[in-house]
């Protein structure tokens, strides 16, 4: 915070507060917010129903409960009525941020991820064991993608995305953050929402689900194809997979997030596909199923050991098919290492 | 917005965005945000890769997709160059509006509920019919609840709350937004998330759940006992099936919101009961589960027809029991309609 010359953080909802404090506030209108200044002890303001909810941690923090008929943004404007710059969790509701600008004028806003990221993206031994953990499981079910042990012909997207979040929970997470399934043209779309189409035969079959399981997430791609593989997908994802495995092999340390995009966006270019590849190549992950750092063009930050990052390049071709391939991959000493390790061809079903 | 001086509204996550165009933003980094401004065409700025989700609606705003290296916060703010009182979404993300704040210095920043909170709090017919369709799937879920159709006693409040869970789903429900589970002394927070205790003979089991279904939620509390009635017990719910009852019958068009929860809390306070009371008596319902109006001291709104919000009561009493019974109602101009008819009884199961 000193070095960065912020004078308070606040954490609300969103991964900060459960990061640093192992409580997670809930998504509600009453107000939940630790409010951290560069001395002193660190409040926690919940609502007073939701306290025993808390566990205290004396030391960490200090509980303040708020009464249904007191107004909490009060209390929290009182507590840092002496700074002047203050730092907010990202997902933080935006009500309580207007109603501080009120009480609180002539503050310089910044964003807590400053202060929280640098922490939050150099992930522990711990960290990554449980993301591992949850790459395992999502990598499992990517082979009875491929094995054609989920059925996919004659189903719906929609169906198909109820199981395989069925087939998460099954695997040890504890929620399903996503499930694409998008079949033939709707794979252009790389955030399709599963729907009422059937899948026929002769279709790529885009999948894409990940949860979080012990609060980490899991995060993987795989696309195979309901049938013979025509010879343009065939050709595309003989590129894509170059330029993945490229993208991966890009991560070593010291080397700039934008370079692992720059990497896999050069090969897909090359091959004629460059307008295709609508979308960064990765995301990093942890707590977020996105957070920092980004494998896009900008991100200068150079990456470090304990870096944790999707590697996932695509190529779509509007009105006939989409196809991507996702790892995540941590930074080690000794290089990039993928968690994920489902086989990475395109299969036939 | 030109009577309350506000010349843009920018709209993020949450449900005024889908109230407004029925489009649902994805909750993620990239931004997408609808601008309306006084005059002009509002635009909704989207991440390009998931445009294809938008349906379009010409003459309602203009879509504008945003590619992956360009910073959408400039192209937001650019289009609000103009304004000097900005109203935002209550849940857009604090990161956004950081991003805006060092972008448009000087701005006042206010809520856009101050615009779109009064054309929600007024259901129509349309959404009333849809809440009370979500009612009706809770009160079955809770008559099997009352009638022992739900096993208790040896499991888990954590695998009764998956069961109710699986019935909201199973009854029409898209989305299960909570499933509370309480079981003896732990009735007595009123947000307990259910955990590994076994339910026991003899205990009280309070229960509050309620889902999405076809946009519009539910939300209803019954509280059973596995066996007899302790006297004590019995007592304390007496009251608060009055308390609520009156709760309910107050909410006449005309009365101020606060005036419901002065009622019930008055018949419970008098009863003895008042400091077990920890809660406001209710919330607006509709999209969001909790919205405006709010049932509590301070909320002077007065009942219009259409307004549909929660009447739901507690006594608890740290370290042995807690009792709520709620129901949603509805404001018409003959009076309140509670939409829940699940019986209000104590049952021993």
């Amino acid at each position: 915070m000193a070095d960065k010359n912020i004078d308070s953080v606040l954490l609300s909802v969103g991964h900060d507060l459960p990061y640093l404090t192992g409580y997670t506030a809930m998504p509600l209108e009453r107000l939940t917010m630790l409010a951290v200044h560069s001395t002193g002890v660190p409040l926690l303001f919940v609502p007073r129903l939701e306290a025993p909810r808390v566990e205290e941690m004396p030391g960490l923090f200090e509980l303040v409960p708020w009464d249904e008929t007191v107004e909490p943004l009060d209390l929290v404007a009182q507590d840092c009525s002496g700074s002047s710059t203050i730092a907010v969790g990202d997902q933080t509701w935006a009500r309580f941020i207007v109603g501080l600008t009120h009480r609180l004028p002539g503050v310089r806003w910044e964003r807590a991820v400053e202060v929280v990221g640098d922490l939050r993206m150099r992930k522990s031994e711990i960290e990554i064991a449980a993301l591992r953990a949850a790459a395992r499981a999502v990598d499992e079910i990517a082979g009875e993608l491929q094995s054609g042990a989920i059925p996919l012909i004659g189903r719906t997207e929609a169906e198909v995305s109820a199981d395989l979040s069925q087939r998460i929970l099954d695997r040890g997470h504890q929620k399903v953050n996503f499930a694409i399934v998008a079949a033939g043209e709707n794979a252009a779309s790389p955030h399709h929402h599963p729907g009422d189409r059937v899948i026929q035969p002769g279709e790529v079959v885009l999948c894409d689900f990940g949860g979080t399981m012990n609060g980490y997430c899991s995060d993987i791609t795989r696309c195979v194809v309901t049938g013979d593989i025509p010879s343009d997908v065939a050709a595309a994802y003989g590129v894509l997979m170059e330029a993945q495995a490229a993208g991966v092999a890009a991560g070593i340390n010291g080397v700039p997030c934008e370079e692992v995009d720059a990497v896999t966006r050069q090969i897909i270019a090359d091959a004629g596909y460059g307008e295709y590849f609508v979308h960064r190549t990765g995301h990093g992950i942890g707590m977020e199923e996105h957070e920092d750092p980004y494998m896009v063009s900008g991100d200068r930050r150079v990456v470090e050991t304990g870096f944790a990052y999707s590697v996932e390049p695509g190529i779509y071709i509007p009105g006939k098919w989409g196809l991507r391939l996702e790892d995540i991959v941590v930074a080690t000493d000794g290089g990039p290492v993928s968690l994920n390790e489902a086989d990475h061809n395109l299969h036939a079903v």
